[in-house]
């Protein structure tokens, strides 16, 4: 796995995907600024009246609710049925479903309506979205990265998809494999975005024909690489602030022989 | 002061309350991380087809008229209103309030309609809101700053807030006490978004039950000294790129100990 | 030439001009805190309700349409006719344009509706917005620099301006003069709204009466200047998250030597 992930990540580097983003307002200049320091070329353009004919320039799609407004739901819709049109690949992440019903029910409506290639999102969003297919199991089990689990296969059954359940440990799975990753550091989640970033990566994977298993994979293992060794450099007193800048440095550096000696995969 | 200011900073890292922003679009991010980096739970939300569901998982709402517009203000009283009825306390920030009729009719008509717990803006803002109750005086005071404790004395006659004054000296003050603090760095003026930080760090204070009063003191004061402390540690040809991201590390690695030594209440 | 940036850049100091934006959500931050580092003061704001109002308080006036939607381009042509009539100076930043059908028409109709003091933007965005004025020449050059130069001499002969036309070289334009600058580096592509913010400190410039051919430049010089510095002060491991916030750190601290220095103009 570690060589399929340096090898989609030379892609992006030659090929330089343009990757559509419908997103949010908070994370917009760090999914932006994410997608060029790996290599791939950001638009986000969220208007009803370009995104079908901007979506057709680009390599792939990514879908994300953080902020969503009635005004940008029916973009996303419209973006990503034409994405689904034409071939492209398309990423859905659905913050905070779960959060509110209309959240919720927008979450569900894009899984439901458009062909995702990569939903990614934490366990209680998965859970919620998993709730687009009537899906009320495993809520009992030990622990929600458990459910997370169920309700992943549940949607990967209804309809073939990857389904990435981040956390402590990150979780990827479509209808033939699983996949678990150690990478990564507590200090993420001090940091609003890294969620969001992970999309906007695995858009840029996707956007170089890279399987979508596999993107989403490589996504992960390349910003939890990047977030260890960001940590790691910091210096005394230096803390969430520097260490999101440095988070872009190790993306942007990243390489094959960090891959294979940090990325962590079981 | 300082001991009160300690403790509910260790409240907030116990109790990670989520702050509801419905705030602008200019630093909505640094919002975000600001609340992550003193230890709650941002969650930036404003179509009205959710804010009155999502203002009830919060433990405080803060509202920011930045980048206003006839959608946001509506979702800002839909959500002000349903904190009012649940006991939420609700932070305004008038951001540009005097600037033009349209920003400074909503911050008046916030300020009218909501119950507000702490209402934080610099001099001129605050003389502008305090046009909601009919105020003219104190316009001719010796400054801007007497100005506008003159008209934060009537906005707190008028109903009970707390009204912070934020400035090269940043005044608090409620119906039984008035505070002065001297933190702070005129950098922080060459940084976007630092009194909006200021009302993000008020907010997180309130959302674990800090009396209002003592919110915006401690959030001013954890800014304040976080400031110095950047400052301080800059290099050579560092500036404000630097600082904006020192300002982070500091907010998150402050403690007991540096809010006893550097803290400069009167 | 340089004599003259360093006067304008000395001139944003003591002044401190308020510029006006209407502005994309990706960029934004950073457009407010450019503006802010060079020593002018920023100021976002676009709902139709207070554009006009909100622009008279103005010395110059940005437009970019990097998101636009259906709501902000009737602020954006309500602002630019008010700025007209009041002598205010406006830059357009056409993102994009040349991608889609609405964002093209969008950027044509601006600056065929508006008197614009300065437009910037790439080659293929010039050349998109000089189907304004029914152009279809210049297509057939040797380059997409060489085509942009043809088509801004159109559009400079069908209304006054200056056309910058940005890339590895600049190429700055009016009726009478035309400069090339070589400041810069490659690095700078990786962070995503350098262009945007060559528009805002454009702006900047112009809000101090800078002649607008003067304005380009100065902003021109000042960022590309910046970027050579700040890539020069990268240490081991340390990439574009590092680099931006050292960017903004060069344009902080600009100065007469600096730019007498490194400033390379033909």
């Amino acid at each position: 796995m570690k060589k399929q992930v340096a090898s989609a990540l030379n892609r992006i580097r030659e090929l330089c995907p343009l990757v559509h983003h419908i997103t949010n307002s908070v994370t917009i200049n760090d999914c932006a600024n994410i997608t060029l320091a790996i290599g791939a070329s950001p638009v986000m353009a969220d208007d009803e009246n370009e995104v079908k004919e901007m979506v057709g320039l680009a390599k792939a799609l990514v879908l994300n609710i953080g902020t969503l407004n009635s005004r940008t739901v029916h973009s996303m819709l419209i973006a990503g049925k034409r994405a689904n049109e034409l071939g492209i690949p398309v990423v859905l992440d659905p913050v905070g479903a779960g959060a509110t019903n209309y959240r919720t029910m927008w979450a569900k409506r894009l899984f439901k309506e458009l062909d995702i290639s990569v939903i990614r999102g934490n366990a209680s969003e998965i859970i919620a979205v998993s709730g687009a297919i009537g899906n009320t199991k495993g809520v009992d089990s030990a622990s929600d990265t458990e459910a997370a689990v169920v309700c992943a296969k549940k949607l990967i059954e209804f309809k073939p998809c990857t389904v990435a359940v981040t956390g402590a440990i990150d979780i990827v799975m479509d209808d033939k494999s699983e996949i678990r990753l150690k990478n990564g550091t507590e200090m993420m989640k001090a940091v609003t975005g890294t969620g969001c970033m992970v999309s906007s990566l695995t858009g840029s994977f996707c956007g170089v024909g890279t399987q979508p298993f596999t993107a989403a994979v490589s996504a992960l293992a390349v910003i939890g690489i990047a977030g260890e060794l960001a940590k790691k450099s910091l210096e005394k007193d230096e803390a969430i602030g520097t260490f999101k800048a440095r988070l872009f440095d190790y993306v942007h550096t990243m390489n094959e022989r960090k891959i294979d000696f940090y990325m962590e995969a079981f």
